[in-house]
């Protein structure tokens, strides 16, 4: 016996045709695999019609009630796909999140998965149907229904398949994970396989296909992932615990555009100073990256960041309103090179730096971690470096 | 402490705008109200949206699944309200069927409510909180969400008020319960009290206002009903238990429009071919009336009853089957005169069959209850009929 979780998102069941669609594709999985299970994300556009009429009656809509209304989406796509299966003769069954036993804890909007009591699922696989499970859903302790943030649908799938045993398949409308965005790079390669560190170390880094939550929590629970385009007939890209696996020394080169660069001099010369511009800049819910710090001749403290785009008129007033002196440089973009099997090989930051010597590329800031080196250079260098990174690295 | 439950149906909560009217509603009956409940439908035409693409996907769509799709509509509608109050600084929360403890037995779309456990309600009314309740659901002993059928938030909202102790509101897009329906006879009076049995002979006498499935629960558990416009602004109808009140003998004149007359001829004189007809009948879910029974001189058994025009064919389908001669006449109306008073009354049946002899109108069927008459005429005679019961009752 086996059994798999497959996820599909909500433009691969935006209408009842594509509901047809994804349902055959689930059929033929079906003709491998003993027991399915798949989680669905609203409908297209649901949510955000859903999210229109609650601003429509306030400007900052009660999460609680929100978490209600939205949670109404995949509802509606899972009993359709489960009255879909039914009309074709195939036992179905659609279940809510508190059907489906998912417990969650935390605020709403973002609630994570405490746990999951699986024995419907299992009884309603052990009678033979296929059991539909509405994605980013849970129910808390006091009985409220809670959605689970962003990338909450991948999230219910990784868990349903931990607590399941089964593997998770997660569709989209991409053909698996690529070395380069196949954007910049046209004949960027698909990747067979990855680790969850490699998987993780890209996601984090801007690679959008899927939420580094699931991934994490994948790793913990050792699901194996697959991530594959929704049509089901091309081969996707696997990821798994690291194993004996000959690989590519590099796997991905990942890129994050606007990046901005700031730059505080502390001329008083406290570090005080920089310990409460961090945590100001925590405080206003702002994500800064790739620190440096130095000192200067006089003694002075610089310390250099990146944020984002978005970040950048709220990182000005803070800094302005401490009486910070600061510099910003905007127009940049962070390029990455992953891949866990670097940590074993030498020479890959001399040949990583050696590509940036040849194109001429500078670069405002560099920081490694065990399985990446990211550079942080001028935005319209950017495609030029991934590209050079690609031929140095064979991707 | 004083309680409420205020229903209001889908075509008065169909955009954000009727909400918010609705909200004010509900604002001005809580400054004489401590404890208010509401119990909400799907906005407008939400419900029919989802039937439509459950169609599109199944000629025959699973109840169960389509169970739970529809109750996503009273959770949209019950969700947004919520948010609306809360924006008015209002505390408020939306309950689900199952968060409001409404246990449901039955078949799925036509299931009925066992009981309910309003400990979560108690407790919010309690903090203050205006509780918003989605009608037309709940949950069943398999945790499954069930819905209750025609009529159904009404029954939501009357099961409620019984269990609460509350009085129970029904908001709609008419003033209240007439005489007789304005738009045959325009001065038409507003009732301002009934009693239950009034109201269910009423509704089943074809007065559309309130399904008859709720005033009877109302009646069994002896909860105020109340039934006005959704603008909250005119008086409506009471219907209460019978008390001493001075009362018109007869309250209301209902018609029921496209009744069929159909009359079948025993020739072989066996009971048993009456029972199985009736049988055959009853296994069609063909709702018959006005049942009349005679022998003619040769013996033969001669019966005669009505139905609506909708289940012509099928009658004439299974008489057909059966070979049984019969008759049909159409284009019929059943008139009912209906009063509790009634029956303390001498005279009425007289004073009716004498308006039929004075109007020249010959009747088909006639048929009593304790607390009404009915007869069925041509269709053309329906209004001129109507017309004249409300001159000689003076309503």
């Amino acid at each position: 016996m086996n059994r798999v979780v497959m996820k599909f998102g909500g433009s691969s069941v935006a209408t009842t045709d594509k509901i047809r669609d994804v349902a055959q594709v689930i059929l033929n999985r079906k003709k491998t695999c003993d027991q399915v299970v798949v989680v669905l994300s609203a409908m297209g556009k649901t949510t955000d019609n859903m999210i229109k009429m609650a601003e429509e009656l306030s400007k900052n809509p009660s999460p609680r009630e929100t978490d209600l209304l939205m949670s109404t989406g995949e509802m509606i796509s899972a009993s359709l796909m489960a009255i879909h299966f039914k009309s074709l003769g195939i036992d179905s069954v659609a279940l809510t999140g508190f059907q489906a036993g998912i417990k969650s804890v935390g605020s709403h909007r973002k609630s994570k998965i405490d746990s999951i009591e699986p024995q419907r699922i299992v009884d309603e696989l052990r009678a033979g149907k296929i059991v539909i499970v509405t994605g980013f859903q849970g129910i808390n302790a006091s009985g409220d229904i809670t959605t689970l943030g962003r990338g909450g649908s991948d999230t219910s799938a990784v868990a349903l398949a931990a607590v399941l045993g089964a593997d998770c398949e997660i569709y989209t409308d991409v053909k698996g994970i690529y070395t380069v965005d196949p954007r910049v790079r046209k004949h960027a390669k698909k990747i067979d396989q990855l680790t969850y560190e490699e998987t993780l170390e890209m996601a984090n880094l801007g690679a959008k296909v899927i939420e580094p939550r699931s991934v994490a929590m994948a790793e913990r629970f050792a699901v194996p992932l697959y991530i594959a385009l929704n049509t089901g007939d091309v081969e996707g890209t696997y990821i798994r615990k690291e194993d004996d696996m000959e690989k590519n020394v590099i796997t991905n080169i990942s890129k994050k555009d606007n990046v901005l660069l700031t730059i505080v001099n502390e001329s008083f010369g406290k570090e005080s100073r920089i310990t409460e511009c961090l945590k100001n800049l925590a405080d206003g819910d702002v994500n800064i990256d790739m620190i440096s710090h130095a000192r200067d001749k006089e003694g002075n403290q610089i310390i250099s960041f990146t944020t984002d785009l978005a970040s950048k008129a709220l990182v000005e007033e803070i800094l302005s309103t401490m009486e910070m002196d600061f510099e910003v440089v905007v127009n940049l973009s962070k390029v990455s090179l992953i891949g866990s099997a670097m940590r074993n090989q030498v020479g890959v930051a001399a040949r990583a730096f050696g590509v940036l010597h040849d194109e001429k590329i500078e670069y405002y800031e560099v920081s490694t971690s065990e399985i990446s080196i990211s550079y942080l250079v001028d935005v319209d260098k950017e495609n030029q470096l991934v590209n050079a990174f690609a031929d140095e690295f064979n991707l």
